[in-house]
């Protein structure tokens, strides 16, 4: 059953959502959250694994969109030139990326003692935002055992809002956050292919949010730090038999889901974008592989999913947030309770 | 003084236009059409002149982003590598390409009678949508005299609508168009510029268009062809010292300005922005030039200025669109007969 | 029968060619030659057809890289999106781009001629050097029956040297020209392919060059333009089933190869390498296509194969070039008869 | 003085050296390194530093090309987005990327309290091979406090050969190494630039190696393992004033060095070039600044300098690797033992 909280009629956005609206409805995707908030600490580590095998020796093709570049995130050189991700994907807060890739590193060589010997090195994939408005982030909370956790604690079912990677984030001005939403495809043969979105939302100005096409005020308070300083991150997931290149090409549209949002992709927001597909795993032996591919001239409703769902996602994720007090005592309002009902529909 | 169609009280947009509120705002930037609507055919070509001398030997310096590739404009990859822009821009419909070349060719050539000899070969600059759905684009209507016709009609005020490269376009469904636009910045030191936009609009799927937020349907008997097959070309002015790697982050944008109107960035739309500065002209001779160079922190309003000028000269163009029949009798609906008041407000 | 000219020992390159040592060796590559050579003119096309069918039907998954941008080629933005080639290839001077352009245009509308009304516009492909110091290039002589008889001309057993679009070129001060050249490749599991060739030759600065590492000196007297400001192209072709990415990732090797031959990349040189698979043609209907791949892992022979081709390619254009002289009277030295016996061998 | 030990004479090289012929002969660039050979660890970190001053508040144009994604450094993506670096530049095996990440972290705070809060994050720039051959690498030895080290001991004067991040790479099969070298380029006008290079070198095949034109052969006891499974990065330093997109530009040049030297960028090698200009140092605050510029005409001389120093840095590194026994007892052969006289000639 769909969990529409935005647009339950269809009016703003066209496509079906999945059973549960979120990116674990393509089957085989998990997602795990590891939160701290202690001390001065208010961030996380947020998981997403594309299968529960080894994703080292069964990499899933890859693509990306670097939307814009003002970011650190790990691993996106080699996902370009290779076309797949061979770990979890991994979202934290910016100066907590080399803990998590040295977590993935460790973990990949547990799986594989080969590697960096006999095999390959292995590219851990790391996605981050700056949460110091809300987190210490001079700290480093952030640490390995908090990535292992998050992978851990990968389920088909999980939170969004204020949790994980998403706790200390600011969207607009208000609080937060993870958010996820899906899209169900249709092609003329029949097959159904579902296409989700998790989004890591730490972007926008404050006042420039449009939610369903409406502009929505931020409370004058919260409007002292007028600039765009934040980043976003979004992953696609489908089991649509897409290869690298159109992986990248629909990453793309990312760009456009964040210009409807009220976003002009600021100069300090490091907006990034991948996507995957769980069909046609990767061999690392043998010569020739088989593999399906959708034929390009069906891209279209994969690209309109792609904007809705990482539209939808943003929302979802304002909706979920909660009050957080930043370290520093700085109060973000929450989206969600200043939404009247009819700013859920256009 | 402004002169805004749209959103005259700032809601949606927060910066201000320029005088004409177009892209001739910036000082020295001209425009011209020529148009061609006689048997099948309904099409045309626009030039857009960066400075009114001569551009082999002063070129200026630009940066572009292929929002998506699938398009036929010529130009582009010297563009990318060099940073800067030789020849008048010219638009026009995708088989009139190599004509609207081969004119800019012969024209810098006369010009400059040494090139492809003792001087480098030229780069004609031509963007192009595929205007097939009103005009008979096969009979390849468009010739050399045409593009030099555009070259020399270039004044400091032009026509927008169901004009020139615009005549034969078509728009989320509806007529049109070449639409222009412009916003004013003011840096901290009290130093301002103009960023302006033309665009030739030719994309977005009947039914999927958002004025300042709302969507507009298309009537339905326009649904018949509910593709989106179209393109559109962005493209900037500024006067501000922005060097080609800033134009280039400028350009990107204006994938944001077409999320915020409805598009998904189609498979088969090929959308692209270029964009070139009127200060800091390039020198073909000595070894080291003075340049100024906007400091990179001061990228935002630029960038926003780049979102609101696209997607209001979008809106601009829809405007000014007059009916037009097609070769083959398909009638397209005029937006701006169908707006009533409250649409021209969020 | 290897037609090895240079190195036949195997000294130099470690794999063998294919059995005419062209880019024809790959089944069913075809390459066809107009030349023109009448008052200033002495300037032509040369067609590469992957395919004897239809190709904006069935095209064929490509890839590209932009070695260095200085140069006026034609679909190259849609072939880096798409990943696919879908009308012959063709090759001329930099003034005969638009020319080629509409010829391939009207070939592929007089084959579907739903293009540009329900089917989408068509892709030229035409790639370009200036051939400017031999060739008057500034008469515009190539013309689209020229195109054609290119097109026409194609076949399996074709030219090298100083012919079609090679016929006015010149590289490291030397005549020349189109060459040619192929490596055959086995895989563990004994499956063989081939990898073939075709270079249009005209960069270089004289006195650099260096055959099978050994510099090679310029007579003097053809040094007073000591510029490199020319351009060269590298066509490859496989029956490999590598996928776009793959095709994209062997492309960029050209520049190995450039390097091995004493370039440097110059400035005004357009280097630019496609690279296409004539296996896995593309669908333009249906949901969901089988595709072959080949694994990753494999892909090192095939990158050595680009590196050696592309060498052994422009020595062979070199070999095979006759003496020209120019539009102006220029007289450009002749490379083979400059050779003695053991400059064929490392 | 310069110090050359390859073709002094100038037969297979045109350009002059520097000084020292390294890349500290630009003014103000040092480098430095630590050495870790204790246990399995046969590791370190070279630091080079482009000026003395705080980098985040003073940070230097910057370019860069990816020649081959196969690798996982740290901090491209905003390099290539900012066109800018503002951290000293780490080299070091591949599983150091993330230790050196957060020295560089920290340091940055150090120097600037107000980093990730009212000041931007920092962008740490780690670039890295796999020394997997020769060191643990699984044992993770790069720690925060080398980094540090290495930073510490910059200085215009600095060990080539077995050291610092090099001391346990490996090149076509012979040890090493870190290397360097430079180039004098002279202007019509007068100016005189210098451009240094400094690479970590550990890539290419056992046998594949050209020195000065003629090939190599790697003792048959050395190639068990004949695959090319390295990798090579390529640091540039100049005081001529390229912007950003210059330096993208000539950072290319490096790939046909690589193909020189005998590589043909094999599939597991992450090829990674950067280059950056200590003229024109970026404002982080006011609106606009001067900057000079190298006319685009002029560039010709720094890609082949490029091309040379690079070529020479690798050599000059492999000529001064010491032999080396790796944690599992390989012992690779050293280049400069094998080399006759006349093979320092072409």
């Amino acid at each position: 059953m769909s969990e529409r909280i935005f647009d339950r009629d269809g009016r703003w956005w066209d496509l079906p959502s999945g059973a549960a609206n979120t990116i674990a409805d393509v089957p085989g995707v998990t997602v795990g959250h590891a939160t701290l908030q202690a001390g001065a600490a208010r961030t996380g580590v947020t998981a997403i694994l594309p299968h529960d095998g080894d994703l080292f020796r069964h990499p899933v093709p890859a693509g990306m969109a670097v939307l814009n570049g003002f970011g650190k995130s790990a691993g996106l050189m080699q996902l370009a030139e290779l076309g797949r991700i061979e770990t979890p994907i991994l979202l934290t807060n910016t100066f907590g990326v080399p803990a998590c890739a040295t977590a993935l590193i460790r973990r990949a060589i547990t799986e594989n003692p080969g590697i960096g010997r006999h095999l390959p090195t292995v590219n851990p994939l790391v996605l981050e935002c700056n949460d110091g408005r809300i987190n210490d982030i001079q700290a480093m909370a952030v640490g390995e055992a908090m990535a292992q956790q998050a992978i851990d604690a990968a389920g088909p079912v999980f939170e969004q809002g204020t949790v994980g990677a998403g706790t200390g984030m600011r969207t607009f001005g208000f609080a937060g956050a993870i958010g996820s939403a899906s899209r169900r495809v249709t092609l003329p043969s029949g097959i159904a292919y579902t296409l989700g979105a998790l989004v890591l939302s730490n972007f926008g100005r404050p006042g420039d949010l449009r939610v369903l096409g409406r502009r929505v005020g931020t409370p004058a308070e919260h409007r002292s730090d007028p600039e765009d300083k934040g980043s976003v991150i979004i992953v696609y997931a489908t089991d649509a038999p897409l290869d690298a290149r159109q992986l990248g090409r629909l990453s793309r549209r990312a760009g456009a889901a964040l210009g409807r949002l009220g976003s002009f992709w600021a100069d300090q927001s490091g907006d990034v974008a991948i996507a995957f597909s769980t069909a046609n795993r990767l061999s690392l032996e043998g010569d020739v592989e088989p593999a399906a591919r959708l034929v390009e001239a069906r891209m279209n409703p994969f690209l309109q999913a792609a904007v809705e769902a990482a539209e939808e996602a943003v929302l979802n994720g304002l909706w979920h947030a909660r009050p957080v007090a930043g370290y520093d005592g700085l109060r973000l309002p929450v989206l969600g309770g200043q939404l009247s009902p009819d700013r859920l529909m256009p």
